[in-house]
């Protein structure tokens, strides 16, 4: 029993009511389990693999946030190298040891054309020039109608080679194949500020993978004065959800290199998602003046080839965040039941001490004296019942706790955002603001802002950069609040600012221990920072 | 080896110059694994559990869903009664067996307020006062100062029973437990047209309820024709993910009732969601004219009470969507695999007839032909290799088939719709239209539209009401192509509608068996249907 007493009772009543006993036991279901993993591949759109394109942008990012998370947590001014390789079918195929063929039945194919459909198909395409000759005579613009084309098969695959490597904290050797082989298996339990969102981060570019060109992924990872490098190639086990490992070894380490070297093929959509990963890469750059990334772009057809440097500006790191401990007033049924699960303290009062923040001895004191008869300090926390810990809730809930410092939070800082702000945009004017620490549900946030005017690539009217834990959002926008506040809640015009002939930048960024930190934060509070 | 051949003598060679050989039973690992139960309570956001208000309304919505699913499916016209209960902390208290407690240390409390901090209060309410009252007098009009009290706490918790009852399908006796209390299990594993998103359903309500209040959902059940109805009060293990049974039993069926009623005590927040969910009721009324919906909320304060009956209009019911067969164009090599693993059919030819839609006899012929000397009709469907499989794949993307047809989908109908906006909305002018059948990366879908002016209770300007396998859409409006079609690209004018003037409806329902299937829907097909 769950909840014990008189729902215990209750249950004795309805079993003799009843018509037949408790199965204890019931028979083998008919309904399936579906492993983590497989879920995942279902519904890869939740963790941003909605289409290929989108796989290639997301993959992008999942493994340039790692590289930076990993530098950063050893105080290391990220280096990190990032090339998507294009890859021609034949090269695809002889990677996987699959002979090219020729197409034998052409009519068997979608861009087959009969000769009647290839006639038809010129005619049309005549008298569209020729109206969009007449058109223009008449000075008329005429929007070209939009093919469907696309919408009915999915064409031909285009593929990726995408690698990221960085000099971070690289991995234990033992751990590599669980840290990508295994969905919901990781390492971020504790409470602080992070990037990724759900720790999915590569495993969801191996699943991709697995589901789009069948090819593993390879890791090459070596930690700080290691002698060797670990090597690994591995794919996962959808079903089982377990790391299926090919190769799994010790290289020499002669240079005493320290970080993570991640490659992985996967079907992509370069054209469609070019601009958003370039994009990205940018935003990256700007709230992250401390780090070097060099992008590559690599094709068959040379004048495609993208290489952008983003140059470190500063050696001013914000701290690490630091993992805190959780406040009173965020927690809830389950978390309190696992954080007495977990503790290795004794009694309540010590546990009240130290497993949350702001709670002293003596507001612990006051707080389990107003809980009631039946708690005392000296009562073991792992024999609370749970109508008991409902009770703490409820007391959590109401009392006053001081509110948490942000102390545990890495904001980018005024001056970096600044500085990033000029690195990448070169604007006329640019103004930054820094807010304190302020508190939402028991979790402590910080917001910083910027305003730019004029620059290099910037276009006209509003440029909305919006950042979430240090990362650049680049979905759903429109709809979010930092984006609405702007667009309709300031009054441009009172700065002597021309909300559509001026090129703007703005740039909100919230940090929190919170994940995702914007959701939930009252416009109240953002308007009144970006109006200082 | 997943991919064999070329890169299994790759893997041999790499073994022989490495440094050390492969472990093949790595040490312990460190990294902790999370139970899926455990995944979806620490980010219940992605099933829409944000808040207690937002959990309120999810938890209501997938309640509905359930029901008019499982009544549909037995092509049962839908009768659903959902009730939401307010729950006092004293009837709480007592329904959990916890004492009510009066406060003792009141200055623990938040809203304890010193003596000099009232003083201090309520001067600046007169000053506050006095200001307002001289610029009414000016006739200024003044937004009162957005508070910020409620972002420091979450305030005292309010709870509330949800009440779901249907005249469905009910549930095998033996299988409710897993169908509630075990996440990633169920039967929703084909590929058909399925209102719910993940499947997730009342799994997440539960997990919820555990994190909020710790009391256990309650079912009862009873299939067509069954003499007793069944009964189970049950919570899960999230560290384990299996259902907790407090018990579980078979009760008279006198009345031979089939169905289901479902009961959980959640923690909510009517005040900020009750325009949410009477707003999803509503929509939900609109494009299920056949269903008879009763609402009823029911507090302490007879005042705040709702119920609204939304009536049944009509007795024609959208077929029920059915099971269908995967299309050559919409696989992928997981998908193939997990064919292959599971098919009754012996050789190729019969796999490439039997489990495709739009495959005959003739066609899987020649597609086997296509595939070059070492595919053949009678080779074992079983026994192909990952560069075989990664072949198949291929020639599916590029090959032509014809398109899937619409008939396994199940859309409103244009009566139904047509129906539904005249009932609820009583519109001056209605005009509806539903499309036939297209193809997306080959996923059929269905687009239907509508557009009313005028009516009871819409608001002046654009009214969006989006659905997606019958569903209504509330949330992330402004970004979604229909909103933005409907507000940038549609010239009301040329029509004679004022876009701000006017009471405008506007209807955009698409079913698929793709999911979600608004994602991915090309806004031109959209605006060519709105334009009609």
């Amino acid at each position: 029993m769950e909840i014990g007493g008189s729902s215990e009772s209750q249950t004795q009543n309805e079993t003799k009511k009843g018509k037949s006993k408790i199965p204890r036991k019931p028979k083998e279901s008919l309904l399936k389990q579906k492993s983590p993993a497989e879920f995942f591949a279902e519904n890869k759109n939740i963790a941003g693999f909605d289409n290929p394109g989108k796989s290639l942008y997301t993959t992008v990012r999942e493994l340039v946030e790692n590289s930076l998370d990993s530098a950063e947590s050893i105080s290391e001014l990220p280096v990190v190298e990032i090339t998507i390789e294009e890859i021609g079918k034949s090269k695809f195929n002889s990677m996987i040891g699959l002979v090219d063929r020729e197409r034998v039945d052409a009519q068997l194919y979608d861009d087959y054309e009969t000769a009647k459909a290839r006639e038809k198909r010129l005619a049309k395409e005549a008298r569209a020039q020729e109206m969009q000759a007449k058109n223009a005579a008449l000075g008329k613009k005429v929007k070209e109608q939009s093919s469907t084309k696309g919408m009915k098969g999915r064409g031909e695959a285009s593929f990726y080679r995408v690698t990221c490597k960085d000099n971070g904290k690289g991995m234990p050797h033992d751990d590599i194949p669980n840290m990508f082989g295994r969905v919901l298996s990781g390492t971020k339990y504790g409470l602080k500020q992070t990037r990724g969102k759900f720790g999915l981060g590569a495993k969801m570019a191996l699943i991709w993978s697995k589901m789009s060109t069948g090819l593993p992924i390879e890791i090459s990872s070596s930690m700080k004065a290691q002698s060797y490098i670990s090597f690994c190639r591995l794919d996962i086990d959808i079903h089982r959800n377990i790391p299926h490992i090919h190769l799994h070894e010790k290289r020499n380490n002669d240079d005493w290199w320290h970080g993570a070297e991640i490659q992985v093929v996967i079907e992509g959509n370069w054209t469609t998602y070019r601009s958003k990963i370039l994009h990205y890469m940018r935003q990256m750059a700007v709230i992250t003046p401390y780090a070097q990334f060099l992008f590559r772009f690599i094709s068959d057809a040379p004048d495609k080839n993208v290489t952008i440097q983003f140059a470190r500006r500063t050696d001013v790191m914000p701290p690490v965040p630091l993992e805190t401990k959780h406040h009173p007033s965020s927690v809830d049924l389950l978390l309190i039941k696992r954080l007495i699960a977990e503790t290795s303290k004794q009694n309540l009062l010590q546990f009240l001490q130290h497993e949350f923040v702001n709670i002293g001895k003596s507001l612990a004191e006051r707080l389990i004296g107003e809980l009631g008869p039946e708690f005392s300090p000296k009562m073991v926390v792992k024999s609370l019942s749970d109508q008991q810990i409902v009770r703490i809730n409820q007391l959590f809930r109401q009392a006053k706790f001081d509110d948490p410092t942000g102390d545990c939070l890495s904001p980018a800082g005024e001056y970096n955002l600044h500085l990033g702000i000029i690195k990448e945009l070169h604007p006329d004017m640019v103004a930054t603001y820094s807010g304190s620490a302020q508190v939402f549900e028991g979790h402590p946030f910080i917001v910083e802002a910027g305003v730019s005017v004029g620059g290099k690539d910037v276009k006209q009217g509003l440029n909305i950069f919006r950042f979430a834990n240090r990362i650049p959002l680049l979905f759903e926008q429109g709809a979010d609040v930092v984006t609405r506040t702007a667009l309709k809640r300031i009054n441009w015009g009172s700065y002597k600012i021309n909300q559509t002939q001026d090129r703007i930048g703005v740039f909100v960024s919230v940090v929190s221990t919170k994940n995702p930190p914007l959701k939930g934060l009252a416009r109240s509070i953002l308007e009144m920072i970006l109006q200082r």
